[in-house]
């Protein structure tokens, strides 16, 4: 039960939260931007100082790409008191197609009950809900628990720098529970906790065929096309089932437990509502493997799709060329216990092995993470489980996920620490798209959750 | 043999024709450009002054489109000489990418003995040489034929309002024979006539999928992805051996005869040859369909090759999403019988029975023009093969051409003439392609060439 000095410090300050959490959203944070433009180092150095005012030591600590935030608060009851580690990320997805967002994706707008900002809900809104959390343990009777704060720069890049970030701080970083708040209810009013993720490999593959664009009525037939040899290859990945057909993919798949398999079916999942909500125009769900249900291919099941495609001539009308060269980014989420570099092993030799006459091709790997399954059971799961009860008036449910937070297998793998992954999301916040969005009732009570859980762990 | 006085002429007004042809050049006359930009009209009023400054009656004729030009100029000796129809188009291709221009497409530039400007062979400088050559008849004897020269102003786009534009005015059109310079020389040094031209089928196909675009953790496996679809509905549409798999594609394709198969095999093609000229890594020419020789494919084949792709997020870096839609323009090229409307059909059911679930396609076709196969014998032939051989010092060979000229067909089918096909190009002039460009020798002795038929015809 949270104490009521700090339920009523989060009631109070409301306002004001909402108001710094709109300050946050304003830096245009995303990982892949360098340059004038680039707002990460800025956005960490605003969350440092923001995080020494909650009365936490923090500092900004560089790394070869966007930086770092670390920041320390001790428990009132001193050093013995147990040691949590929290993580959250405060770089962002590109925001592009700009045209599409109601308002600005960096000009926050609250609307309907809810924060509109690129970021809004991924992560930065969700980190929020710690710092407030931790604001208010201060501010009134002290923090009950030691606490580690880590902030990233690069998660939507697929950290490439946290590996040796974490290995370089680990006794900085060492704790007994480790929470996370990247994630999302199964649906609006289903608390959820989350204890599988995917994995990711992100790949682009460029086709290189004629030196410059070419006459396709003088060359159509003799040149080999680019464009047509990148749908080849790229259509060669996937069976008549949809299965992926990379040699040794499915290998190392966990298959579902028969628990797993009952406890999905009592989730309240309708495709036709998923289709629906996602604007499917003929209302129906056909990605992944066939003859597979939804969450199974979502949860259970390694994926590979392209997120981009260019080349030629894309503008309006006509244009008879054959293009100098095509290109495709593609992902492929992975579920336990696939490896990523037998998976990118594989990819590059199927390039090397179907790459046609006439053209050459470069294969690039942009990001790489290990799936990770986590323990359903233990203290931080009961303290979480207590903690999302008190907030939202319901016990969570056990879920998957089949997006990646890469530092949920980090922290597993160089911390000894099996997170638990309490997310306030809802799955209709968009992120990664436009208009992304964090309701504003998600966001008090998220505080509550975490602010809750702090003190169960100290066994308050 | 051509008069020395239009010969004389046509030497001592060098300088003047070529700054003139570069006037011409700095229209950017892109047929798809609508709006302040559009430099169709005024280029189409230009020329229509120009020929009037040649000794003809020229106007400009509107179309739904881009504007013609009709001129008309009497022969000497009064309406009984033959009726001779010239016909170019003053349209050009898109010039984009323009960073690998090497000076700016619609600002001409002459070095290495060429003029350099989009348009430049592809049609005004060609065109231009016919001009050139009813100029210095005028000037000096008085033209041999009556001309009439029709300057199109959508060719590259596919002719659309050409069709009826002749019929309109196919009393005005009538003529004895018709000369078209809109095709190049097998290679330089081998001065040729081409007998026969692919038609095309030029096609758009749009899936769209989720309304907006997804993240592809949250939704990879469950929503239905456009890329992915789109490649594979490409990708389906050749089989292994490079074969179109439409329904019927090759049903009404007329056989190579064994006289044009021992024509083609001694002319000077060389394969490796090309591929390096067009620049592929390995030197090779891997297009089209298998087990057949380069100019096979590309005279007597049809093809299917992709013109432009995009999809989802195509800039730097990577971007973890499921894009709401994909699409991609592709063009067919058609030879002799094979009938457009019957291929639009079958691409429209491809399309209708091949979307996957969860997705909607959208087929747009943006230009149509059947195949040709003309005449090799005949007065006009006859005169032409003089003409080029007075020209260039050698006989012409004959030859086909993979790339399509839309009014060739028109002519034969609603005025019932066999253009001859006089072209000045050379393979190497980059057309549809940056730093596309027209060798001033070619240029030069392309107007003697037209000058010389236009008295040949005349029985001079």
């Amino acid at each position: 039960m949270l104490p009521p000095a700090v339920a009523d410090y989060l009631l109070n300050n409301r306002s004001r939260h909402l108001a710094e959490l709109m300050d946050l959203l304003r830096f245009p944070s995303i990982a892949n931007v360098s340059g004038p433009g680039e707002a990460c180092a800025p956005c960490a150095q605003w969350l440092a100082r923001r995080l020494e005012a909650a009365g936490c030591t923090a500092r900004v600590v560089p790394t070869t790409g966007k930086p770092n935030v670390l920041a320390h608060a001790p428990a009132a009851a001193g050093p013995d008191a147990p040691r949590v580690l929290i993580y959250g990320h405060y770089d962002v997805q590109p925001a592009d197609p700009l045209d599409q967002w109601t308002s600005p994706p960096f000009e926050p707008a609250v609307r309907d009950g809810a924060v509109y900002a690129r970021g809004a809900n991924d992560n930065k809104g969700q980190l929020f809900t710690h710092l407030m959390a931790i604001e208010a343990w201060q501010r009134t009777l002290g923090l009950p628990v030691n606490v580690t704060l880590l902030l990233e720069g690069e998660e939507e890049v697929g950290s490439p720098d946290l590996e040796p970030f974490i290995h370089e701080h680990k006794d900085e970083l060492a704790a007994d529970a480790a929470v996370i708040s990247d994630s999302s209810f199964f649906a609006d009013g289903v608390p959820s906790i989350t204890y599988a993720l995917r994995g990711l490999v992100y790949a682009e593959l460029t086709l290189t065929g004629p030196n410059r664009d070419i006459h396709s009525g003088e060359y159509g037939g003799a040149a080999t096309n680019p464009i047509n040899a990148l749908t080849a290859m790229i259509a060669s990945l996937h069976d008549a089932d949809g299965r992926v057909t990379l040699k040794g993919f499915y290998d190392d798949v966990l298959p579902l437990t028969d628990a797993e398999r009952r406890a999905w079916d009592a989730l309240p999942y309708n495709e036709a509502t998923m289709a629906r909500f996602l604007g499917a125009p003929d209302g129906r769900l056909g990605g992944g493997e066939k003859n597979l249900p939804a969450l199974h291919r979502l949860w259970a099941r390694p994926t590979l799709d392209c997120n981009g495609i260019v080349g030629g001539y894309t503008t309006k009308g006509s244009k008879t060329i054959i293009p100098a060269k095509a290109s495709a980014k593609f992902s492929m989420r992975l579920v336990a216990n696939q490896n990523p570099q037998k998976i990118e092993q594989a990819l590059s030799e199927f390039v090397s092995a179907n790459t046609p006459a006439g053209l050459a091709g470069e294969l690039v790997f942009h990001a790489s993470s290990r799936p990770v399954m986590l323990a359903t059971q233990g203290p931080a799961m009961t303290a979480a489980q207590a903690a999302m009860s008190e907030a939202f008036g319901k016990s969570p449910v056990l879920i998957r996920c089949g997006a990646s937070v890469p530092v949920t297998e980090l922290i597993q793998r160089l911390l000894g620490l099996d997170a638990v992954l309490m997310g306030f999301g809802l799955p209709e916040d968009n992120l990664h798209s436009p208009n992304e969005h964090f309701k504003l009732d998600q966001f008090y009570r998220g505080s509550i959750a975490s602010a809750a859980m702090l003190g169960t762990l100290a066994g308050l």
